[in-house]
């Protein structure tokens, strides 16, 4: 039986963090969808079209791995797609506090799927999209935390929003 | 390409919560091989021998899951197996942090591969196989922690001791 | 002497974890008090008298419980009450970390309120009532989390925002 | 109904961070035993004996406090007390942890019984019968963690051993 | 070679606690500078003249102590001033897991400046800035977390918002 | 006036973690000593001159770095050294609540002395003694941890033992 993974996030934008969880997942699964969660309370700096263009186009040599927008419950959306398993990336306590938590509330809606997590490798532990978005703020260099079309598109984005 | 995961661990004696992570894996992984390790520098319980039955008893009904045992490193015995990734249950921070050290490690020993963790359920989220000899050991019912047959061996085991 | 409790929350609204809580604190004191506190800087679905409705509604068997509502600091709401010790729940090591901040800021405030914890019950560990409002606003199920008729006060209450 | 706690401990030996404990837990307790539990697999500096001796010298003032030694599991032996909970002081997130699971387990072989948490104060958030024994090893001054008669039994104890 | 220090925060107000990281650092380096960041982001109780007016108050009897303000990346800043390292206080865990994720970042930007801990004395632990503020919401008293002249001005600030 | 910074440790053996803490620890301080503390309680692999060999081959180009044996209490010890205060490198939560009670323990001692940390480098945040330990007994490849000539010395002691 193929086993299906679904990777949720919000990925605003994509770090090489994400990159590394999506490339470690694509060999645990048959089939990957990352699934952008459309969450209208929380504010974002890219739209779901700009992030999806992002992952796409970060993925495109990854034949087995499909980008999905999503505006339910993870857990419901998870099991439409028949997903063996939800795919977290944890990088710290804090992090893991919260995907335990996630972890079991959607065991508990949903109790046919489970969730996995892959440690993020050590040198990218401390990367995270906001810490990406701070240190653009101050025009500090972003290029060791994100590829360079997206550091392109922070800084447009930054300068625009000025 | 068929996904093969390992379950390292001591089983000194197995508990519901190895089992909770036993079937979930079994359901992650194509072939599930749990893989008790020799590590004389550790005074167990049980003989290798006596937790290899424990664990074939309570798989026997699960096709895809084979026990192994090991005297060599893991991470070197995984990659012989030809094994996607290693299993781990996580309970709590302290595991984690110690997981957290042990898939780096292993990543570096052997990059290609990799270590997914699965929470452990609530419900067992305070099971050890150390809290139930030391309840035995005060004569106290261990009957939720682990299968009767092993509550049985290890009360065996004590008296044996005694 | 008649041992005194206070449990402080802002329960938005609300869950069984709560509710654990309260009926094994009820059991630990005499008189248990459960204060709302009156935080006007942190905007809540469900107003005071809403909360308070539903605490009186859930804890209405309990003889020894009674709601109360305060707009000063607890520990000197606590003192003018005669309390014994303020009562929380902790949960996870995040919840730890930050009730260890608040029962040392209370005891400098007022020596005479200690502040006693219970963990909650594993099978609630995850439960918040940040979950439940986030669960509601995709439309999940949230009737594992809180009793039926708050469930519903919530649906109409995100109905009626809508 | 009187509220009846139940501290276990080894105390070998006694710190100010446990006295702490007993004289905030006699406030919240009608009656509060002390219980040191004969562990025979855990090496002690100090005997039973002496042990409750220290324990009856520092509590002498404190009318319901009694001291008590137990070698059955602490859960059975509180319930045979009428015991309403047990009281344990938490210092740090590696006492949390293994509390929560103590907690969890304990309820489980004995639901009657639940387990409250004060938080040791800041003060003698570092202390502890470990750190006493390998201060005075290095003939350090352990008087600030412990009163005089106990400095004066544990390097007694340590010139007797030499 | 002049041991220089970078100390950065937002001091919003000055607790304590800060206070007494600034007297231990100024013994650890020849010079020390406190740097106040502008982060238009983030909204503040005090304006940066305030802060700054607060932390020479202070420090004016120590000698190898300057305050500076700064609108750039703190790594960057830190270079420009020849600093051997950034010095940060450490209360919990929470703050660990930041200071550890800011120190790998700062590296990564800088790799000349590293990044010292100090740890909170216990007595301060659970001092900070937001527990001041919202202690002086409910008109609590602040008088042992700050300096009078500092309770002072939280009150009439908070009046003059009336 | 001179800082003089006092780096304690077991080095049983000497890591790359170990290494980048002294290296890092020479700039902040004028002077360095490395002390190796003669405890009789622990067991080690190595012996406290084959240690210090260990530790005087990899600092011999680090001008201000010395190598000490200390078989007193090292807050004392450091203070005879005139030392400004002691540096330790955190890994991990469960280190740093460690070096937190160590902190405030050798403060209480001897409060002329600090005790300032240095993260470890994300790349190093899995490496630690016992893990090398473990690897070699397996006959695993240890040279990513330590230095060629250490990692001679494990496999040399190893098979001498057997």
């Amino acid at each position: 039986m193929n086993k299906i993974g679904v990777y949720p996030g919000s990925f605003d934008p994509l770090t090489y963090g994400h990159l590394d969880i999506i490339e470690r997942g694509s060999k645990l699964f048959d089939q990957l969808y990352i699934v952008l969660s459309v969450n209208s309370s929380k504010k974002t700096m890219f739209s779901i079209d700009e992030r999806r263009n992002m992952l796409e186009r970060v993925t495109k040599d990854l034949d087995n791995v499909n980008i999905l927008v999503c505006d339910t419950l993870i857990a419901d959306f998870a099991k439409e797609l028949g997903a063996t398993a939800l795919l977290r990336g944890i990088r710290a306590i804090t992090d893991f506090e919260y995907e335990l938590q996630m972890a079991a509330t959607n065991r508990k809606i949903n109790p046919d799927i489970d969730t996995v997590c892959m440690m993020t490798k050590a040198e990218y532990s401390y990367f995270s999209s906001s810490m990406v978005k701070e240190i653009a703020r101050y025009k500090g260099d972003i290029s060791i935390f994100v590829p360079q079309f997206i550091k392109e598109l922070v800084f447009e984005k930054m300068h625009k929003d000025q």
